[in-house]
């Protein structure tokens, strides 16, 4: 029987990982020309930035969350490539306070160039995910292209009055961050084979780790969320500005508190940036600001993550036991900041500072 | 302002809109290998061969129809491209007898060679064609990828006892088809630039059309319809062979009374073949058989189609009628064979013959 060399899938890729993600200014500038009919009364979130979660109400106990999400490989094993495409697609859901029902794969690859068998070891790392979070991969589409590519169409179930918007935070919350920064500069030394995935070990379980944390939490606790996202591609600075946006508030964030993989910091020193490192400081200028002059801790602010933690505006009453629910599962959990009221009020825009 | 010379889209693609798709044979091996969970008890529907819609049930009332589906360019125009797309995905939904509420883009292009007001076009005719069907376009995911990529994943509702299945064919029943043949070929022209978008107007225009018969339909009717499914890449023969099979039935056709687009047949004796035609055969290999002699038309039968129609396996008594109320709106809408008792009633296999 041949013998293959061990394939690296990072290697097969030309465009990187999130890179190929088509940057938020431009993707804005193109949907800002289509036209759109108004939305109906049950479409109650829709996704303006083709981004997050929408929310569509069934009737009044039961509403759909909708979500789809796909890449180009970030790690170099398949199923590892799998299990953090289903984890990633499937926490938009989560984000949203929902519960996923169905996913469905989108799946293109080099018919010519990559073995079935790694299509399907990606695939078992997508269905035991899937399957672990309760929810049943039950179709999808294949097509033969040049550069492999995965992803998931994921639907979950929500109630239409417990949805986790990113709208609602208020002044005096607390802001908990669940998992660590940094699977961007981690995914950026990997694909410039400068480690192994055994070296960044701690990025790849954080990036497989499901963001399911409501059965970890009291009713207390679950009613103290008032605001949710994940955080993903924007990085922590991106998304964390969105919701201050959202909710017309202003973000403090305690830098030192804020949770980093181990080598998170040297590979940002060391220069493993991505174009969306760029592009997120880009898309948050004027609006944040720093306490501190270092512009490597900067950059872990806007490192883009897969598979990113919860950025939760919780209710101070709750943030401590809240914390103390959840770290046995996501052991980075940790107060990182919080919300101040916006300096300007009568302006759509939030701003973030990070002392 | 600079003038950019007319883009055609079929012309930026190197695989060809649908033969990109990976074969059904090479597809059910991978899945074979992939470790599946049992379904739970509330997925009623799952799709084993990765193409179809799957149904999820919520509630004794309600259920998700979820399907999903994305090609590279078959047409020129990029508006048009949108509009076939989001009516090829919206086709499933209706082939399960429910309605479509909410749909998300597939959206891959290549931000260095095309230019931002051809996807803006194409989104354009997507969100119109998903805003006729009464469905929202609530979000999606765009990346910057090599080739151009469109597609919409779609959730529908539906009663889940109201499901149009494609096993409850029955001897008997009459088969309805509802749009003429022909895309594979029609399209293969185009790509190969030996006619324009023009030339083949009824085909677009078709590909256009939702496939949305319920509400054209009498209750009589509606719950005349035993089976049904939508006509696409595996050809007439590949989606017949499989209600057939799951209906433990045989089909006969009457090949002379088959709507086919007009220069079907032209492009097919030209030889505008796809991969797919040879695909499509190998698929129903020994399960087809054919009661005359001219190879061209046996193309017209594996002709894989784009958004084709609905084949209806429908009561005897109700099919008059059916055809009556469908042709103002599907004016190919056609008896096109009949349902007889399978040959070998305790094989799973059924078996087609065109007359």
């Amino acid at each position: 029987m041949l013998k293959f060399p061990p394939l690296r899938l990072t290697q097969t890729v030309l465009k990187g990982g999130c890179a190929a993600k088509v940057a938020a200014k431009e993707l804005r500038s193109i949907l800002a020309q289509v036209r759109f009919p108004p939305n109906p009364a049950d479409v109650m979130v829709d996704a303006g930035s083709f981004d997050d979660a929408a929310i569509f109400k069934i009737n009044s106990t039961t509403a759909l969350v909708q979500t789809l999400d796909f890449f180009t490989p970030i790690v170099d094993t398949p199923r590892n490539f799998g299990r953090i495409a289903a984890a990633n697609a499937l926490s938009d859901v989560y984000a949203m306070g929902g519960r996923p029902v169905t996913a469905m794969s989108i799946l293109a690859f080099p018919l010519g160039t990559i073995q079935n068998s790694v299509v399907v070891e990606l695939l078992q790392g997508a269905v035991d995910t899937v399957s672990a979070a309760g929810a049943s991969l039950v179709g999808g589409h294949t097509i033969d292209d040049d550069t492999l590519k995965f992803g998931l169409s994921v639907t979950g179930l929500v109630h239409p009055e417990h949805v986790w918007s990113n709208a609602n935070s208020r002044e005096g919350d607390v802001l908990i961050l669940t998992k660590p920064l940094g699977t961007g500069a981690l995914t950026a030394a990997l694909k410039r084979e400068e480690v192994s995935e055994e070296d960044i070990r701690d990025g790849i379980e954080s990036m497989c780790l499901l963001n399911e944390i409501a059965s970890h939490l009291g009713e207390r606790e679950k009613s103290g969320i008032h605001a949710a996202t994940d955080v993903t591609g924007f990085g922590l600075a991106g998304h964390a500005l969105n919701m201050a946006r959202a909710s017309a508030q202003s973000f403090h964030f305690y830098s030192s508190e804020i949770p980093r993989f181990s080598r998170a910091m040297e590979f940002i020193r060391r220069g493993f940036l991505t174009k969306a490192h760029r592009t997120n400081r880009e898309y948050t200028q004027g609006k944040v600001s720093f306490g501190f002059k270092d512009p490597d801790l900067e950059e872990l602010f806007f490192d883009p993550q897969t598979s990113g933690g919860l950025l939760l505006s919780v209710s101070a009453e709750v943030a401590e036991t809240m914390v103390g629910q959840l770290i046995s599962r996501f052991p980075a959990t940790a107060v990182v900041g919080k919300v101040l009221k916006s300096n300007a009020p009568h302006s759509e825009a939030g701003a973030l500072f990070f002392e």
